[in-house]
């Protein structure tokens, strides 16, 4: 049976069609009817051709590749389930998790589900076929997809996949934000959205939020921002030091990937500090070790566990979260097109999350 | 009254020299008649010109710079004390904690004694005179020193002030080390080795030593690596990944300083393990984040706190930590000059760590 699906072909070829529908192939997998999905920044990193390992894997794997289905998120239905599916069964709305578990290996056991050592981790989308097609196998169904609360706000629930528990994993707990902290969060995308949501949890008392796009940064402030530094207007270093009586902050989040974004975050921590990264980087940075290594600093980086996604659906649901703000922009899913378009000129489009609905 | 000193004048510039005794300036000093000292990497840095800030700062201050002496380790016998000092008396034997502290500031309340906000830290040697010398005054006195307890070896006393506490904390602490861990320590010098000694405490069941000298991995295995490794003869990450079945270690603790010796630990750190640098360096290194930011490493830096010294100093009376065997070399006050020039070339005199006795 033929569906629609978003491919990626190689790097800069990403086409829009027709895909055979999956099917289980283990009795661990369960198959799930889409009904909204959305883009990440990593998409538009595998579209840009970051990730040669997906053309490479597959060729060393099986001796072709013939495209890969993209995304990671989402929420759906299940189509059905396979013989070994205990905790799912036909027709059951669930959330997607974008990491996959097997739930028994050594990682698995200590919670380090990202790095799975049983085929899972974050492979969806990226070593087998992902959510922005109309139906997606997913393995390991029961430890890896949750049963959709009544009541949760539909497109919220999009945002528990993959941006709410990065922010709050790789972000605020890896960065131990604490009641009375000063913070700062240096990216005001989704991810770094979903940190100032999740990090407000914790009780920090002053959050400073770093962009180059003053609409985001508006936005961060209606979330719960105390500050707001403009990097493209001012040197962002020399304010966050002044705003803090030149202390610099308890904890510094990176949540965009660049070495200017790091090397901000590497100058205003205070010592003893925590600089959590949480974003995706292409090429090595510059680490100041020579003024660093005397100032006690936990410097942490990790791809999300989605170990804390239950307990953040449950925050969601109390609206300790207000997400629905991030849900920018909805589009049908024969618009994916135009939706990738949106997406990949975000700051310009007033766009954060871009919700797709089947 | 005169005594003798080393004195640091500036980059490439240490004199044996005469000195005015120290006399005490606040109520909380002591003054403390030297019985033991030792050198420190971190004097042959200052040695070398690492620290300007040395000069820059006491020009800053008084509007010249007359000589620093140095050294910030050692043991000897109270000779007086200010009027607020409680905890000790004329005659007692101390250990000279290498970090000051006041104890009452906002960090010192954090046990983060490094970075004392009053005036204190590590500042013996560096910012006020030091320890290589007849008599040295010390701050805080009440906080800073410790009764040397009847029966410890006075050469391992010499090696609480600093070598210890550094490596049990910014090694062993910060590296997280636990029962069933397989770690690295890469460098074997005097904190390396302690490292490797306040390690066992934890029970780890691997401990891969690396470093360039043949000697020293040969004390290494006596104090306990079950594995060594000369980075100079082999390419070492290879060979650890191949002792680690390719998984590498739970935790690498850099104990050099430099980059080459850090980009080691950067790459065999396993997923969700982490990196304790120790090292002193001097300049930046190379981060390699777009490998390293799925990892989930937590990597930290630091200055001892000197928060540990206490159970550490029990520990080596207990017999636990058999330290005396890193007290390679003696010397005599007046030889100090000769036993820098042995320390400066360390691997080739087979020294590992050098006791001058007063």
């Amino acid at each position: 049976m033929p569906m629609k699906a978003m491919v990626y072909h190689g790097a800069g070829d990403i086409r829009f069609e027709e895909r055979a529908r999956p099917t289980l192939l283990a009795p661990t997998d369960a198959i799930v009817r889409m009904t909204k999905t959305t883009i990440c920044g990593t998409d538009l990193g595998i579209w840009k051709g970051k990730n040669p390992e997906i053309e490479t894997t597959a060729k060393a794997r099986t001796g072709s590749f013939d495209g890969r289905i993209l995304g990671h998120e989402g929420i759906g239905i299940v189509e059905e389930v396979g013989s070994a599916v205990t905790n799912f069964k036909k027709g059951d709305k669930v959330i997607i998790s974008c990491v996959s578990r097997c739930g028994t290996c050594e990682n698995c056991q200590k919670q380090l589900y990202a790095h799975c050592r049983n085929g899972g981790g974050w492979i969806l989308g990226y070593m087998i076929d992902g959510t922005q097609a109309e139906y997606v196998r997913t393995p390991y169904a029961d430890n890896s997809l949750y049963l959709l609360p009544e009541g949760l706000n539909e497109d919220v629930a999009v945002l528990l996949s993959d941006a709410l528990p990065t922010a709050h994993e790789i972000g605020v707990q890896y960065g131990n934000v604490k009641p009375g902290d000063t913070i700062a969060i240096v990216g005001a995308g989704p991810v770094g959205m979903g940190c100032l949501l999740t990090a407000q949890l914790y009780s920090p008392s002053d959050i400073i939020v770093v962009d180059m796009d003053d609409n985001r940064l508006a936005m961060a402030r209606e979330l719960g921002a105390t500050h707001t530094v403009n990097s493209g207007k001012e040197d962002a270093v020399a304010r966050i030091l002044s705003i803090t009586q030149e202390r610099g902050v308890d904890c510094a989040m990176e949540a965009v990937g660049l070495e200017a974004t790091w090397d901000i975050c590497q100058q205003i921590v205070k010592e003893g500090g925590h600089l959590a990264n949480v974003g995706v980087h292409g090429t090595p940075v510059r680490f100041s070790l020579e003024k660093l290594w005397i100032k006690n600093l936990t410097i942490t980086t990790g791809l999300v566990n989605a170990n804390t996604t239950a307990m953040l659906m449950k925050t969601c649901c109390s609206g300790k979260l207000p997400m629905d703000k991030l849900a920018t922009h909805h589009f049908k899913f024969d618009e994916l097109e135009k939706a990738y378009d949106v997406f990949k000129h975000a700051a310009d489009e007033k766009a954060m999350k871009v919700i797709v609905d089947l």
